[in-house]
C-alpha cells in the first residue's frame, strides 16, 4: 500500500485535523467534532444555507466545496462511508439563518437514510430543510430509472447553482427550483482504468486487470456496465459523450458546461485530450460548449480513470455557473 | 500503461490542442505552434514578461501557471524533454512589450542550453533578457553547491512573486532583485512512492518497490538520497522538513510560506496529514506559517509521492505571494 499516512484508523481524522489547520479563516468545526465542518463565517444572516455530506476519500468532494459562492457545511464520513444524522444535525443548526437549508449530496442509500433523519431532526427544531440527490452517472441505471443513479461528479453542477443562486440572496423555494433544473439538465459518464485500496483495507477491494478498463464503473468500485480491452482517449470519450448525448438528448443549438474529471491518478494531459476530442464530438451534434473545467472534482483515492460531466444550460444556469467561488479547493474569480 | 492516450507520439500534441481550446480566452499559441503559449493578451504594454518553459508531464508545470498575475508565456518540450531555443525565442518576442523579458525555469542541462541561446538570439534583436534558475531541490546536491541543484516544485514561489511583482509594473531589474531574493529563500525536499511510464516507453524507467520510498528522487527519476521501506507520514514530513529546515537556516521567529504538491498519483488526503505534521514541526521550530499551498504544483505524470517546499518571506514576498493570480491551473483571489 503505497500511502504516505500514519495509521489507518487515523486516516480520516489527520486528513481533517490538516485542512482545518491549513484554512483557519475559511473553515471551522462545529462543536468540536472535525466531522462537521461549515464556513468560519456561518451562519450567513438571511442566505440559504446549503449543506453536503458524504465518505471520504473523494477529494475535492465533498469537504472541498464549503466557501463562499458554494457550500456552507458538510458532514464528513469515514473512507466511503456516510457521517451520522447527528453530524448532518450539527451542520444544519450551525449553518442556518433562518432562510432554511437545502442538502444536496450523492444518491447513496447510507447517506439518504442519515441524512433524511437529520431532516427530520432538524424540522422538529423549527429548521426547514429540502433535498436534492445527485444522481447524474448514467451508467448506475437505465433511463426511466433515474432515481436509482448514484450521484458522481456532475453534483459539482448542482453545487456551482445552488451555490450562486444562495449568494445571490434567493429564497429557499427559489434556491431548490433552479438546482432541480439543474440536476435534470446534468449526466456523467467514468471509466475506471486501475482500482483502489483502501487505507483500512491494505488491498485493492476490486479489479481492474492491466491491458483493460471498465466504462461505468463507481467511484467506490461499484460494478459499471462494459469490462473490455483498455480503448484509445478518442474512442473512451466518444463513449462516454454519446451515452450521456442520448440520455440527456441532446441537440444541435443545445448550450452545455462540460466538466472532465479525473478519479485520481490519471494526470492533467490526459484529461485534455479527453476534452480535444469530447468538444469535436460535441461540435458534431452541433452543441455549444460554453465553459469547460478540467481537473480533479470528484476522485476515488489513487484510481486511475477519468469521467465527463456535461449540463445543458439556459442563461440562468449559466450565469450562475460563471459567479465567482471562493473555497479551499475551488476558486473562480 | 494503464493511459488514456491515442498514441504516444501525439500525446503532448493533443493535450496542448486540448488545453487551447479549453482555454481560448486565456492562451494562444506563437505563430501557430502550439508548443510556444502566451497569454491571450501579450504583450502586456509595459509590463516586464515573465517565461519559463521545459519538458511535458509535469502539470500545472509549466504552462499551467500562464496567465494574470503569473507568467506570460511558455515553452514546451515533449514528455521530459526540452523545447527548442526557437520556440523560447518566438515565446520571447511574443511578450516583450519594450519592459525587457525574465525567464524562470528548472535548473537542467538541455532547459539552460537551449534558454540560453533563445536569450542571446533575444538579445541581438534587442531584446533585454535576464534569467533565474529554480535550483531548490535540497536533495540534489549538498550544501555549497547549489549552482548544481535541480529546480522542482518550490519554482511555484519564484513564478508568483516574479508575476505579481511584474503585474505591479516593477521594472525587470526590481523584478530580477526581489525574484532572485525569493530563490535564495526557498528549498523543497521530496518523496517518491512509485515510478512513472513515459507514454513513448510503455513502461517504468525507473524502479521504486512495493512497501518502499525514496527521498530526494527527481521529478524525471533522478536518484535520490536514500532508498528506504515505507515509513510514516510523520517521520517522512519530519525528514524533508528538518532537511529543509537545516539547509535553510530557518530559526525561531521566521516567517514562510509552505507548497505540500503531489507527483501525481498521490491523493490531496495524505497531503493533509503532512501538512498537519509539517505544521506541528515547524511550530517546534518557533516557525510561523504565515500561508499554504496543497495539492498538484509540481508533477511527474501518474508517480506516487509528495513533495514539501518551504519559502521564507519578509513583508514584501509574503504580499507577492497573496497576491491575486488567474490562470488556467492556478486561481487565487
Amino acid at each position: 500500500m503505497q500511502k504516505i499516512i500514519n495509521t489507518p484508523k487515523e486516516f480520516v481524522n489527520e486528513m481533517l485535523d490538516g485542512i482545518l489547520q491549513a484554512y483557519p479563516t475559511q473553515l471551522k468545526s462545529v462543536e468540536g467534532d472535525t466531522h462537521a465542518l461549515v464556513r468560519a463565517d456561518a451562519p450567513v444572516a438571511k442566505k440559504v444555507g446549503i449543506t453536503t455530506g458524504g465518505g471520504s476519500g473523494h477529494l475535492p468532494l465533498f469537504l472541498g466545496y464549503v466557501g463562499k459562492g458554494l457550500l456552507d457545511g458538510v458532514a464528513v464520513g469515514d473512507v466511503f462511508q456516510s457521517p451520522t444524522a447527528e453530524q448532518m444535525l450539527a451542520v444544519t443548526k450551525q449553518v442556518n439563518s433562518g432562510a432554511g437549508v437545502l442538502y444536496i449530496y450523492g444518491n447513496y442509500g447510507g447517506d439518504v437514510m442519515n441524512f433524511d433523519f437529520a431532516a427530520e431532526m432538524a424540522a422538529a427544531e423549527g429548521i426547514r430543510v429540502e433535498t436534492i440527490l445527485g444522481a447524474d452517472d448514467v451508467a448506475s441505471a437505465p433511463k426511466g430509472e433515474e432515481s436509482r443513479r448514484r450521484g458522481i461528479a456532475g453534483i459539482f453542477f448542482l453545487y456551482k447553482v445552488a451555490g450562486a443562486a444562495a449568494a445571490a440572496g434567493k429564497s429557499l423555494d427559489e434556491v431548490v427550483a433552479v438546482t432541480r433544473k439543474a440536476a435534470a439538465q446534468t449526466r456523467t459518464m467514468g471509466v475506471a482504468l486501475s482500482p483502489v485500496t483502501l487505507p483500512t483495507v491494505g488491498h485493492p477491494t476490486f479489479e481492474v486487470k492491466p491491458g483493460e478498463m471498465e466504462i461505468g464503473m463507481g467511484i467506490h468500485g461499484e460494478p459499471g456496465i462494459k469490462k473490455t480491452k483498455l480503448e484509445s482517449a478518442d474512442q473512451i470519450t466518444e463513449q462516454l459523450v454519446s451515452a450521456i448525448k442520448d440520455d440527456l438528448d441532446l441537440k444541435s443549438g443545445d448550450k452545455v458546461c462540460v466538466l472532465v474529471n479525473s478519479l485520481g491518478a490519471t494526470p492533467p494531459e490526459e484529461l485534455y485530450i479527453m476534452y480535444r476530442h469530447a468538444k469535436k464530438v460535441l461540435t458534431g451534434y452541433g452543441v455549444n460548449v460554453a465553459r469547460v473545467h478540467v481537473g480533479e472534482f470528484a476522485t476515488s483515492l489513487e484510481m486511475a480513470g477519468a469521467s465527463i460531466s456535461i449540463i445543458r444550460v439556459d442563461d440562468e444556469l449559466l450565469s450562475y455557473i460563471n459567479a465567482p467561488a471562493h473555497t479551499p479547493f475551488f476558486t473562480q474569480a
